[in-house]
């Protein structure tokens, strides 16, 4: 017997259908055994609709806003929005629930301030700090199946916060680690982590094991398969995740190897044949920002960077040209090719503070990465790297690099040539 | 200054647009220096999704049932059933609320439980047991408008329950009465309740005032505007409802006369000019149930409503015939046309325990009453209204009465007949 959290994303439950075929991959550990807890998104295309909405409410007050950004740059009430956009995953708990019934299976609805499952007070993307899970656990292993609404819980002013992009992932590993599961099941569109992407490299191979910092890194460097916050958090907690296809036959045997059914992200040292390069990750949707002609002199850095996290953009990759008559210099970084427009509209409204001949902005870029902990007992492997971009005539216009990953921004037009060869180069293509 | 609840139902709340026209009116309240809370319904056609999406997730275990009656004996869990089709009005608070505040009114949405407004354990059709509104009505005194969403509440299994058919109409008096509010304004798609069906007769009025009595009849015997509950729930709390148009123009002018805004249920002795008969009502969806033959004698009438009322199925009027021969008798009854296929098999698989000789369906009556409280001083109302039904050739099949209302049973196809009739005879028509 294990304690299983199971988790089913947008697509996996776009209808009813849908959450039948849900349903069946729940009946099967149920019938092998195992206590469940499932953890739901709102069915495909409802948590836009919602959205739609509340934008659509609120449009009278946003007039005067710049009309992006996230919520609260918006203007709206953020508690509104969770009121609103929560209600989607309600609907697919209770649906799911039913449908379970229907085959037989106890099972019962959960929403997030039933559990409760409490947040900080950060409406529209709060952050879960603490599950309290005892009764819900108690009736899991009693035997009834716990239908979990996702991506939500109770803030301290007792409202319903929601938590964000990908926020269910999230919500599933925080319960499994809660519930003390054995495992968290993350059923998705894709059977697993590939190697890369493989509608850019057909020779990409699924990966039996991959450990949480390199699929952190993955997530973070572009990879969608999982959502960054869900990885830290399964990290620091050390909950197995499997990543596994909801479309893959219910019916499968119980006693099916993890290997063949989908990703498993663990311990490092859990994973046995390690190697050098794990896998190499695809971000097209980077955009760069140049300030030229910037004081070269302390405390300027400062004033580019200040505004910008105050703006709630997040900065990837920075380069500081040498500066050739100690004086002025050019300084080049990434944003979320989103936050581009947002970028410039903050540096151009603190030009006067920053001090800068002219700004550039530029969307015809993209970041390719590679990503293994074999790098940290492999030297050499950057230097591979840039011999095998330069031979194919790809300049390379910025590096970031972290002890199991480096990344490099290229012109968008190489990106995908850029992945092939690395692909090969690291010995990742399927023979 | 006024503490005031308005309440706007489906179609006043259909789409954005129409919310922002709820909001308006909110807007001129607030305007006009009084505290308000708003109860609403879900978006028009919300709530049917929702039902249609549970009625398909729940088919599988549904196959076995007969399909029809109400969602226990559709074999469903009400519990799973309120958790998703109660969302609906969750998305309505919390729009409303952002309409306000981006025409600047303060304002927040509760749910049900938040309030809280408890209920009983009776899942999918609970009654309210108490509003915990100290909360709320703090906040609203202090000028923030509290959007309340209707038709739901929390049950002491601490899981959401919804208040059945016409919830919303009762959910906003049930808070009007807590508040201790100075009225009840339900906005509607009609300007008031009329002396009848304007429909059927185009010289029916629109009252300045009704009794509670008086629109207690009127709902129950078909006239739809406001659900008996609430009717119920606001004669026994003594909260001053007004029926009014959402759709009328929101800017008027704040001291407008009531009489001109819409129709005041109100107590018998604020109404100065009362009729002898104030309405007729109409109601089409009537059935009969005729069972020949049967046994006259005692407790044939328990075994045969017995099982009906556990079927859960409304018995309306009865007729026993005299019996001629001193042994057996046709017991005649009307059920709501919805539920005579029901009746009939129930009835069918007690035919054992009842005897009876045989059974008939029929579903080509309806029934039209005529109410007032000044039927209480005045005799002869029934005789007038018979002689009068009698000149045009109409048969009566059934009669049934109350203090203040008479209800006959006739063919449907004399229905409008006996309408328009009525309607002259007790002097309602417009001059």
């Amino acid at each position: 017997m294990a304690l299983l959290v199971l988790k089913f994303g947008g697509t996996s439950v776009a209808d009813i259908d849908k959450i039948r075929n849900a349903a069946r991959h729940v009946k099967r550990e149920i019938d092998a055994g195992h206590k469940c807890a499932v953890v739901v998104s709102a069915m495909a295309g409802q948590t836009n609709q919602l959205i739609a909405w509340v934008e659509e409410a609120a449009r009278a007050q946003e007039a005067g806003s710049n009309g992006n950004g996230n919520s609260e740059s918006r203007g709206y009430d953020a508690c509104e929005y969770d009121a609103v956009v929560s209600s989607g995953e309600q609907v697919t708990a209770g649906l799911l629930a039913l449908v379970l019934q229907s085959l037989g299976v106890r099972a019962r609805s959960w929403q997030g301030w039933q559990i409760p499952l409490k947040t900080d007070p950060v409406h529209a993307k709060a952050r879960i700090t603490g599950i309290e899970g005892a009764a819900l656990k108690g009736q899991v292993l009693d035997g009834e199946v716990a239908v979990v609404a996702g991506f939500q819980g109770i803030a301290p002013d007792a409202r319903i916060a929601t938590l964000g992009r990908g926020g269910s992932d999230t919500s599933a590993v925080a319960l499994a680690a809660a519930l003390d599961a054995d495992r968290c099941d993350i059923y998705t569109d894709v059977d697993g982590v590939y190697t890369t992407d493989p509608r850019i490299v057909p020779q990409a191979q699924r990966m039996d094991r991959i450990s949480y910092e390199e699929m952190l890194e993955m997530a973070s460097q572009g990879a969608k398969v999982l959502q960054t916050r869900s990885v830290e958090l399964a990290m620091q907690r050390s909950v197995p995740v499997l990543v596994r296809s909801s479309f893959a036959e219910a019916d499968l045997d119980a006693d099916t190897d993890l290997a063949e059914l989908g990703t498993l992200v663990c311990e490092e040292d859990e994973i046995v044949e390690q190697k050098v390069v794990s896998g190499i990750a695809y971000a097209p949707d980077e955009a760069k920002v140049t300030l030229i002609k910037v004081a070269d002199k302390p405390g300027v850095a400062a004033r580019v960077f200040g505004p910008l996290a105050e703006a709630n953009i997040n900065v990837d990759m920075i380069v500081q040209n040498v500066s050739e008559d100690g004086r002025y210099t050019d300084l080049t970084f990434t944003v979320q090719s989103a936050d581009l427009d947002r970028a410039l509209d903050v540096l151009r409204s603190e030009k006067d503070e920053i001090g800068y001949g002219d700004l550039d902005g530029a969307t015809n870029v993209a970041k390719v990465s590679a990503i293994g902990v074999g790098m940290r007992s492999h030297a050499g492997v950057a230097a591979r790297m840039f011999n095998a971009l330069s031979e194919k005539g790809i300049n390379i216009q910025a590096i970031s690099t972290s002890e199991i990953k480096i990344s490099i921004l290229i012109d968008a037009a190489y990106a995908e040539l850029a992945v092939r060869t690395l692909h090969t180069l690291f010995d990742l293509d399927s023979r």
